[in-house]
């Protein structure tokens, strides 16, 4: 695994690159990513293009030996551009202009936008595409960052109308599909079809569905379309683009299709605060992160990536400025942190960034360099973790344990219709992988066309729509098989099967939904140390009752290697139900505590600590 | 009573209608509510209708027997009406439009949509008037929903303001009754007022009510419009419209005028989830609902209707789609729920809906059937219930102990300017609503000018504007009376009255208030096992102090037969007022348990055990 | 000290003049404060004049011997501006108008508005600037009340380009100083630089703080046109206006440089109830406010008086109308609060109002008298206090003890950039200023540029720009300094100084910060009987570590007379931090319980007890 930076040249005085280049090959980096926000100063004006700074700034690197991964510059079109086309800004839900002023100010459906897309990035992929050091491409930037793949402008809605043409066909079709007839939302053509938002009420669910997945389209086109240009002009480099963390305003398998590597941008202190954590869990890992945080997203992105392949394109080093309070990573998580993306199998850790800028919107984001050109805390630990990482050299492949299945529209479905508080599949499969780790397993979170030979375990913890591909595996699979609710609850345009839930794997299941009720906390239903929460699936079919609440409410059924869990898929109900499936699937756990985690490599086993903020690295023989 | 169902037609395939029929019939329902959504299935094209769906459905119906209700479609409007008249829409408080995609996308003031209204009203009405099994007619489908009743647009602007020339005649009359000296806001002319939304702060509370009554007025005369249609076209039916819970967006007091029967929607679980219970009432009573919910409201609209004539139009079997969290009612809710409205004096229970529809917004809301068309758990308890409804008979009438007085101004005016968090005229009736029934007594909820003299107590929480007739009513009883804050505090104009609070009726209570103020949870006064909350009106008049907080606060005087409530009326506070005013008037109380509720009439005595959802009817001798 | 009293006699018909004039007078009351939002009164139709009731207003209040402040009535522009000129209107950030209905309803920016008050002015001042009972002018009234001062319409816009093209002179120093070429942010041409609203996510700081700095410029200069008017045409007169309560959306420090008298309006409750207090307090003061809320902008607001005179123009005397929840003050507590004003030095107490109006938004405000003419409970207070007044006389001048530095672009900046949660500058001063008055301190809190000669100790709770004379005037002191966290964070346009915070202090400070982070409640670094909440700053430089907490983290470090606070400046640690350093500056302390407060001056000392509405008035000899 390589260890890598992301620096902006632009923002320093050029008398300083070369020093930064020595420092940053000193300190065991062999990666520089740049470029992703310097549209103005590569085209300060409409067609007049500075090449000089960034020739001479990649020279620079290049000449330090570093390797650099190049950003396209579309996630920050310049002031010019705007004022030239001001229709490219995207639209709010509530109908207000996302303007000038920050970044990610357009919208993916605008055709004049994206012929400008591509042409800076035709500019960038002439010039550099055959350099010797650009070794890789980066697409734009963190598409859907500030929630920007949703955009309610006329030029998405219409694009919409238009993917409504073509995956319908027949306005009656749609109609029919979408159970327009309800409330009497029958439409007489595409062309009166309206975006979604500024309803009275609720939206239809299906209308919401497709345009989510129209949205999700128009991101993976436009990245395609700048993908085919730097193919065409700079054969033989990666491409790669950056994911966030718990974000699935698209679909990363989608895109993911078009890219060789698959990058993601690690933030653990922000995401424990910003995301669904405990009160108790911000508190105990309020300078670490909940140790789940970083493995889930390692597992899920390479799930998604096309070979498996997979890096860390930013990588936190010290307080950020984006979370409602920003601490300072305990000594030694930097360190960590790198580590365990080595255990899960990442290319390359790019730490996010350089030197902390002293100016704009992120001035308080901690670099590995202080404002002030001197190193920050982290700087050590990457030095350190440098060395380490040689001497482990590769830590082998992990052995396949558990699989979990997840989809993208399996979270926007519950999004659009919670029906329950909280009730998300993206926290249901964050549930089950915790309560998988908790057993010290391996997981690989996979999506449902995935091959499932491998594993000992499938977990489906809530995935509404089932494709043919997952019954086919599932009904081959001759593991163990945990489902939980919602799974199969939903048509491909969000309606309730004829058969009921879990519509195709009811076989498998042994039965059927007949009734599904939500409730508070408190207001669920006890069991012996667990309890159903949030959710409860009524069943009716030839199946085994498992695990019984006190007043008689069934938790799990069991049919032959499938386990349903009827409550949320989430805290003691889920890690009981996990724990049973592993153990008739005969894996071997190691129950570890709440702050430990392990991941077993077929070199070596890696524990970390993420109370201590320690790692133990043991040969696995 | 008559037991019902509401039902789709245009859902389900032709073949399936004959056999719904016969198993409504089977199941003891002897009505059907249909075709208040249907507007784009009859005329799917500007002046295209079809008829022969409608006709061979109704057929169907009729032929098992089953007496229709047959809504008007108003409530939503098809895409190609929206396309030609796009200003018909809705404009919210923050001045965005109220667009297609769900139902209820119109303003009441646009006179366009008003025309079309009465078009589609007249089709329906010449086609079905005279068919024998029409029984009833229903307007539209729940005036106000999701809080439709006030619109922003220009339509609503322009009829606002000739709404306002015709109340007050000149400008200066307006100017003068809504004090518009203070800042400076006198208008010139009557064209030159605006909405009262979009100010720098708050409006000027005249303003505010006025705009409240013209939104009320235009409710009821779009409604008129549909009534006279109807009753030209279709002499000797019903015509009925189905109110909500806990809404009190238009003035139901007018409406009902002009109606023959006052229907409601009634969702128990939706209502407790939604509204503002406590945390442990949500919990104690999330399978079952509150127990003054449903009775409330049964109390309520009785006594909006004109002759007193009322029905569920839609009654809950089973969980919800709408609300944060959507729970399966207790086994025996949907009976006990049924046998609730029986002894208020209900003609009808329709329950919502015949069978769950998969698709579109509503497809978590239950039925009787499930999608799959197989019996949900609420239909046996259908059958249960209808044989006991049968075997019972007429429970006979309840005989008059209480009397509530509520008026849809007050909660307006509680709306428009609270002065302490959470004071609303309507909860402070829900709140005497349940110390009297805590009490075990009959209580009628009556407008102001309701007569009073078969009562032994009157009870008016929060009634600001007195009108003439209740201050002639109260003067001339001779029961007990309990008044609460803020009554009589208000002119017709929203102006303090020159004598003081509580205005008219300071004869009667002795005294007048000289200062409120009102305080959050714990800066009250505490009693003797009671606490004066939210409000304290000090008192000034010839009056004994009744009952006196630590501090020397007086929480209830006495004058004569009549007590004023100078806390708000809630909690323990108004338990004890009640209590002793029941004692005085001599009324027989029985103290009930927290989920017993009692109702007495003249044949039958009911007892309703929300606990465990059993009822107990004993012969009332 | 005067007192006074705010009247309307536009209210009020003209046969209740005299005799309100009259009991103004047997009250103790020689001022009289009106005119403010008699616009539409005294020009009804535009350049339609109606002087005539305002003249014999005048001559009535004149002729009991009241002086009278006179407002300007530009903060409520009548509808018939309005409606001549639609675009005077604000915007809000969201983009709505805020329109009629209300007050305040006009853009700074706009030139048609500015214009129309000039004349307004010139009208008012030309009729009455030599009338001998007109004593006092007060501008406009509570600029910025609402959220008005920043407006972002079209003529906001086009004088922020003036205003920045004025302040930067090139488009490349603008770029330059802001670090536009961070995400492509970069400007070719000032005209093309809109305003930091409705961005995709956070503008950039230096852009929000440019737009913070303008808009309280325009406050600054329409009120300084104002001014110029009442000068020409009103020789010898005092000119004032009304600042609010924890306000601070325009710099105070230099508005005050164009008045003669700063006031403020002091609504005890009401803050307390609105603002950030613990419940616990809004609890134990919930009818006597917070014993610091009225000292506490005495203190600020006397610190901004050009000339250090300042008066209360507005003072509570019962429940409010625009809180939370509305209570009733503790019977004394005008008493208490107009002769804790006396300490503090101010010139006159006006209460506000006269007669509570029983119309329009402030029907439910107290006044000294109630909507029925009656004595309200405060009038017997203010009679008394009256008296006392009179015989205490002048209490002396106050000796100085402590300094207190803040400036208005502190808590701007705060405010944009808070980094954690609740870091505000102004709640750090007024939790500095609770720790000096704890201690029995006089507090004066100063501008940047204020001499400090005189005291003992200075206090810098969080001053991100620290100008040159401040660095000065600190480096000249010889008294004890406590410094708190960002306290010479950033550059006049929003970036870290090259040497890293405290920046210019850094000599004085003995260090430089290398480190900030902010954390939850929970999360910092507990200490003996004190805590580090929401920030740290770690620290290197040839320092003590005076206090430290259990897990070494530095609370406080000491470098010759200069303490510099680590953690946030507040409860228990800032209360130790400024104990000591008071100790060390020889300033003879007597710590007081939470809820009395003392105040020394030169002839009398005084002791103002929050539980019991007492005080305690004894010489100081
Ligand atoms: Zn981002
Ligand atoms: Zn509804
Ligand atoms: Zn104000």
């Amino acid at each position: 695994m390589r260890l890598g930076v992301c620096y902006y040249p632009e923002h320093w005085p050029e008398d300083c690159w070369a020093q930064d280049a020595a420092l940053m090959r000193a300190s065991g980096l062999t990666r520089v990513r740049i470029g992703e926000f310097a549209w103005s100063r590569i085209e300060p004006e409409p067609r007049r293009f500075e090449w000089d700074w960034l020739d001479r700034a990649i020279a620079v690197l290049a000449d330090a030996g570093l390797g650099i991964i190049l950003g396209t510059p579309t996630a920050t079109p310049p002031k010019w551009l705007v004022d030239r086309m001001p229709d490219m800004i995207a639209v709010d839900r509530d109908g207000k202009p996302r303007g000038f002023g920050s970044r990610r100010h357009y919208c993916f459906s605008h055709a004049g936008y994206r012929a400008e897309a591509a042409r800076i990035t035709t500019a960038l992929a002439q010039r550099y595409g055959e350099h010797p050091a650009v070794v890789c491409w980066q697409t734009d930037n963190e598409y859907g960052c500030h929630d920007t793949v949703q955009s309610f402008s006329a030029a998405a809605r219409d694009a919409f109308r238009l993917w409504l043409a073509e995956r319908y066909g027949t306005i009656a079709t749609l109609n029919a599909a979408w159970g327009n007839v309800f409330w009497s939302m029958e439409y007489r053509a595409f062309d009166k079809i309206e975006l979604p938002n500024l309803t009275v009420t609720e939206g239809n669910p299906a209308h919401w569905l497709a345009f989510r997945r129209f949205s999700s389209d128009q991101v993976v086109s436009f990245n395609r379309a700048q993908v085919d240009i730097l193919r065409r002009h700079s054969p033989g480099r990666d491409i790669t683009h950056n994911a966030m963390g718990f974000y699935t305003g698209f679909d990363h398998h989608d895109l993911a299709q078009d890219l060789d590597v698959l990058g993601w941008d690690s933030y653990p202190l922000g995401f424990l605060e910003q995301f669904r954590f405990t009160a108790q869990e911000k508190r105990d890992f309020a300078r670490q992160g909940h140790p789940d945080i970083a493995a889930f997203h390692h597992d899920l992105y390479r799930g998604c990536a096309k070979d498996g392949r997979w890096s860390v394109l930013e990588q936190q080093p010290g307080p950020v400025n984006w979370a409602r309070h920003n601490p300072a990573p305990l000594s030694g998580m930097v360190r960590l942190w790198t580590l365990e993306a080595l255990a899960h199998g990442a290319e390359l850790v790019s730490y996010f960034r350089w030197r902390q800028f002293p100016m704009a919107q992120e001035q308080m984001h901690a670099g590995l360099l202080r404002t002030d050109g001197k190193p920050a805390p982290a700087l050590a630990e990457v030095r350190t973790v440098a060395d380490e990482i040689a001497e482990i050299g590769d830590p082998g492949a992990a052995p396949k344990h558990a699989a979990l299945v997840f989809s993208y529209p399996s979270e926007w479905i519950t999004q659009i219709q919670p029906q329950g508080e909280g009730c998300s599949a993206l926290w249901a499969a964050f549930s089950c992988y915790t309560a998988l780790r908790r057993l010290g397993l391996n997981v690989n979170i996979v999506a449902p066309d995935a091959p499932l030979d491998d594993y000992a375990l499938v977990v489906v913890p809530c995935l509404p729509i089932v494709p043919d591909s997952l019954s086919a595996s599932l009904g081959a699979f001759t593991g163990q098989i945990v489902i939980g609710p919602r799974t199969g609850s939903r048509s491909d345009d969000f309606s309730i099967p004829d058969t009921l839930p879990p519509g195709p794997l009811a076989p498998l299941v042994g039965g059927k939904v007949v009734l599904s009720e939500t409730f508070a906390q408190g207001a669920g239903y006890s069991g012996d140390g667990w309890e159903i929460t949030r959710w409860h699936d009524r069943f009716e079919g030839d199946v085994q009752a498992e695990i019984i609440a006190d007043g008689g409410a069934v938790a799990c059924w069991k049919s032959g290697r499938t386990r349903y869990c009827s409550g949320w898929p989430e805290g003691a109900l889920i890690q009981e139900i996990v724990s049973r499936a592993a153990r008739d699937a005969q894996l071997e756990c190691a129950p570890l505590p709440a702050h430990i985690r392990r991941r077993t490599c077929a070199e070596h086993i890696f524990e970390f600590d993420y109370a201590s903020a320690e790692v133990r690295i043991t040969p696995n023989n």
